[in-house]
């Protein structure tokens, strides 16, 4: 990738803004933190799509102090306190993260570069993606789940990224620093982007079904609903990316598709937090709030 | 300590009524617990005074999802959300607990003794007590903070209860037990029990101020703004038993005045767990919250 073009709008965007910290993720974990670090004067963008789960009018009653309400009203409140204190909250997917030469970090959402100082990771549970049966026997034998970590690996070679996606979009582009010959495959599903967006990229369509992987000892081919094909590599980029996704992007432990924290919400890379059901542990209200809580006063000293 | 007498105490219980669990402690961390047992249809009793510092109208904003809200109030709706599961609230300090040997736990509040397959600990912060200037000289030279634990090696010596609450005369009384010549110190405070308490007992009372414990390499006696006597042995029982108290009654794990607890709040005794301020981690409601609803969970499951 281009690092001088990334360090120009690095420069453009510091004389903009640098945010305290930018939280990506928009549930109780990365809201709560955004009331912890707004209330200390932090300025906090969170970033994330709001959850389908929360749209629906469960009731919850479970979570202390509250009574019964709606995870819908819930979520409303949580947004509204957050809100009431500075917080801004930008409704879009990121889709890829970054740190630069200046232990800023930069995250990508709507086409657009957010920086900041603190990045707190709060994505809710993630599970293994599942796009070809085979997959598994093939995972670092050519299959891999991250164009920046694995790309290098593929250089002039001939790669698919499977998924419908606007992240499957942004690892394709982003392969194409490493080789001309990128085919996106939707895998049976239709795309959830303009497909004009593909247009003046260098990057092949497909919307053909994956049977299986070929290959002895490593990736050599698909099987498809149609036709077998020699390829070299697999970048499996369904669904939005999530938080293994980041995690991996950024280098962050990951066990049991769960970021390792430590008690206070720290991962193993300075600077990088994560918080709710994307780390280990019980998955509850309460306890996203409280790991939300967490990272927001860790972060807030740090700053 | 009458084992025999004891024993009937319990026998008599079982017949009545034993709880699936017992919450001391009625701040956030036992109610959000007892709404996660009371909810999964187990039988929980909680017991303990209301805080002083939720009866203020302190403002709090910063537990997500709920806006503002006066202290007073959060737990006002977190009592009757407990409560509308089913829980049962008592309005009493445990002075002491014990487990028998059925493994059941025994704890004493307001002359009554609860009887409970799983106890959990949620009684907040405590910090040391301090009573006399040179105490910390003599911990464990002469000087304890509990009966249960440390009478035994005062047999038929002259000891000393420092305190002036109920907390304080339950272990005056668990003392004679081991020796006759025990006298309840009050330490220039006023008696917060009734005093004609006393009467029936074989304690000896005396209201003065301790200046200092006198002795070379244990407790040889005390001087008091009065006169200099001869003594064995010094309780301090100051206060109401809190968390490390009642730490100490069952032998658990204490770190800088903290319960020691693994990721699902079990403490080192099977059967005892502890949640919120009283064990390490960061003093916020949402973390108490979350702690409590943690253990409420893993309790649940053990039942």
């Amino acid at each position: 990738m281009g690092f001088i073009i990334t360090f120009k709008k690095t420069q453009k965007i510091l004389l903009l803004m640098i945010y305290d910290c930018v939280i990506i993720g928009r549930g109780p974990a990365g809201l709560s933190a955004a009331i912890y670090l707004a209330r200390a004067n932090k300025k906090v963008l969170v970033i994330g799509k709001e959850n389908k789960i929360w749209k629906n009018e469960v009731n919850i009653n479970n979570y202390f102090g509250i009574g019964e309400i709606t995870g819908k009203l819930l979520m409303e409140k949580g947004e509204a306190q957050a809100k009431s204190f500075g917080t801004e909250i930008l409704n879009s997917l990121v889709t890829k993260i970054s740190v630069d030469e200046k232990g800023l970090f930069n995250c990508l959402a709507n086409s657009k570069e957010f920086t900041s100082k603190k990045l707190l990771i709060a994505t809710g549970s993630s599970a293994a993606k599942k796009e070809i049966i085979n997959q598994e026997d093939f995972i670092g034998r050519g299959v891999s789940f991250c164009v920046p970590c694995d790309g290098f690996f593929f250089k002039n070679k001939k790669v698919i990224v499977i998924g419908n996606g606007e992240y499957a979009l942004e690892e394709a582009i982003e392969l194409l620093n490493y080789t001309n010959d990128v085919t996106l495959v939707s895998n049976g599903k239709k795309l959830s982007f303009d497909k004009k967006l593909l247009d003046d990229k260098e990057i092949k369509f497909e919307e053909f079904i994956i049977e299986k992987i070929i290959g002895e000892k490593k990736v050599e081919g698909i099987k498809t609903n149609k036709e077998e094909l020699k390829i070299d590599g697999i970048f499996i980029a369904s669904g939005n990316a999530d938080s293994n996704d980041l995690a991996r992007m950024l280098g962050l432990l990951v066990e049991n598709n769960k970021i390792i924290v430590n008690s206070e919400m720290k991962t193993n890379l300075s600077g990088v937090f994560a918080a709710g059901d994307c780390t280990p542990g019980f998955g509850q209200i309460a306890t996203a709030v409280a790991k939300g809580a967490v990272a927001g006063l860790t972060i807030s000293k740090e700053i």
